[in-house]
């Protein structure tokens, strides 16, 4: 658990005049509490409390489990057929008399608002702390740094799995299981998004899914892949010829590395994300090929693989030291090739440090 | 997509006086749009009017995927920089004058709601159709129910391989992979969830994860696993012995084969979820073991791994014919050993036909 940033944040609802907060975003419960459990469609929630203890609540076959992840408060746990709004919130009348509590406005759906409001009918839920949170999550610690480069050599690991499978052939979906494969028995749990191999023309849908296409010599092959190790995101995309790939195929690569090595050595202390943006953005424009860089050229990662600062125009955010994100530009030409190149990285005063260090250059296999 | 379940929402949208839906739960999306893809924290919607063709709205970058789906009607994009809500109800008021609309109340977030209204000032989003795309989930056609047995064809497969790969030494992880890596070969893009392994006592933490664990000989090893074949998913799970096991777990397991054979059986069209639940928990309550018996027996699936019916106490939706769900009752002994076993299936006139045919028996490797 995090001791430091529940106390910020108990600092923080003092500040408010809140008697509490409902945190129920399972990333934001994992980062705080150190318990990791996604809930699917159950409730997990931690409550942080302006004058008592914090606890967790959620599932009662996942009790155990809180209590033994680190969690050094309360845990209590519904059944499946209790309403857990109503037990959550009568737990929460036994600890404060307080009504207004805040809430994380970006998970708690509006059906469950409904369902705490009438669990809890002189209860206040109108105040948001995902800024709060999001604020504590921007700034990474040097631990959580230390995670992420773990996460980035365990991705370096899983790049150079997935270019030796490369074969005459061979499926996106069968290079993905290799490499997917050997992490899991060096002990890499698991992916931090679904791995995606893409082949020749199916890479121009940059968000297309890794499918039974087979690779033929002359197509170029796109690795969009991370790990979750130690309990953080690594985040990479390498894009590699297999055979002698066409002359628009290695200009378009030449462009994008282009892009992201401009933008990887311009990020600066300072700079806004939109500043960062552009510098990309423009060296993919002027080359002619601005149409074809349809996405953001990054986004923030951690705990999860997608979360603050979005690397986007018109977004005003200054990078800061410690700030943890993607800078993955891409060409997608519909019918001839797509092509991405990413590292993620964090900001020091020294600029941006990449986590994964598997070349960028052409690689040709 | 499904133009029949399009037809019977815009009915109810007239019956109800509503200009529109706005339907934002992915999984919603991809039932009646055909077009499959979570959108992670960008927005995707399938926008229904009363007046007009129905059309999706999502980022950029997956409107070609949108329009290659079998979709039939207008795909719209938005980059990242732009404001989605905006240029979404900006596309709706020139479709419309109505300002009434159902939102997914269970999946649009307080956040989302906030910007929609201001997005759309005059606009009044206090409807929920949830229920009604529920309603429509809930009863499988004939087709699905086709896509699911291949599912269930896909988890048998499954179990069969990790079965085999049942090894002294061997850890979760590694049985967990190698599982996988079969099935992706043969072309089974992804698992309808993480792959859950567990060896031994692990095995009583019925929601704990796959680790390193290695297994031993005298240990049991849970497999709960399921596959997404033609959009839809399987979920099936089996208690194995490794080598000669204690009394007690044959003894857990046996009683908990009872109770998963017991509920299978006497499931009928007309009985509520409720009565099938306590048909299972009675067997293991009466054993002894109730206390340790701590989840609800199941849970609707289709196109989700998760949906209705919920199979547990004090639901009092009636069994109906085309309805599919699990039955999966577990005893978790923590220190000493945990069984689940399950099928999932559908009601027909002649009672639960279950997907899997695994045997249930208790195997020993």
């Amino acid at each position: 658990m995090n001791a430091e940033k529940i106390s910020a944040l108990t600092s923080w609802l003092t500040k408010q005049e809140l008697s509490g907060a409902i945190i129920t975003n399972y990333h934001s419960v994992a980062y705080l509490s150190g318990f990791e459990s996604d809930p699917i469609e159950r409730v997990l929630a931690l409550v942080l409390l302006e004058n008592s203890e914090p606890f967790l609540f959620g599932p009662a076959l996942e009790v155990n489990s809180m209590k033994e992840s680190g969690w050094r408060y309360a845990a209590f746990g519904y059944e499946d057929h209790e309403n857990p709004w109503l037990k959550l919130t009568n737990h929460i009348r036994t600890l404060t008399n307080g009504k207004k509590f805040a809430i994380e406005a970006d998970n708690l759906t509006v059906a469950r608002l409904k369902l705490l409001q009438t669990a809890f009918p002189d209860g206040e839920f109108s105040i948001d702390i995902t800024d709060q949170i999001n604020q504590l999550r921007l700034i990474k610690t040097p631990d959580e740094i230390a995670h992420m480069k773990a996460a980035g050599r365990d991705a370096d690991r899983a790049f150079e799995i997935g270019f030796n499978a490369l074969e005459s052939g061979i499926s996106e979906l069968a290079v993905a299981a290799e490499l997917e494969y050997e992490l899991k028995k060096a002990g890499v749990s698991s992916m931090s998004f679904e791995t995606l191999v893409q082949f020749g023309a199916h890479a121009a849908d940059p968000h297309g899914s890794t499918s039974t296409n087979t690779l033929n010599t002359g197509e170029m092959a796109l690795f969009d892949l991370g790990t979750m190790t130690e309990g953080y995101a690594s985040d990479a995309t390498r894009t590699v010829a297999f055979g002698n790939v066409s002359n628009e195929a290695k200009k378009i690569h030449a462009i994008t590395l282009e892009a992201q090595l401009t933008a990887q050595s311009q990020a600066k202390i300072g700079m806004t994300a939109s500043e960062l943006d552009a510098i990309a953005r423009n060296i993919i424009t002027k080359s002619g090929y601005g149409q074809y860089f349809n996405h953001r050229l990054g986004h923030g990662l951690g705990s999860s693989v997608h979360e603050f600062p979005s690397i986007m125009a018109g977004n005003d955010m200054i990078l800061e030291e410690g700030m943890v994100f993607s800078i993955e530009p891409g060409i997608y030409v519909p019918g001839v090739a797509g092509v991405r190149i990413e590292d993620s990285g964090y900001m020091s005063k020294e600029g941006f440090i990449p986590y994964t260090h598997t070349t960028k250059e052409l690689l040709q296999f």
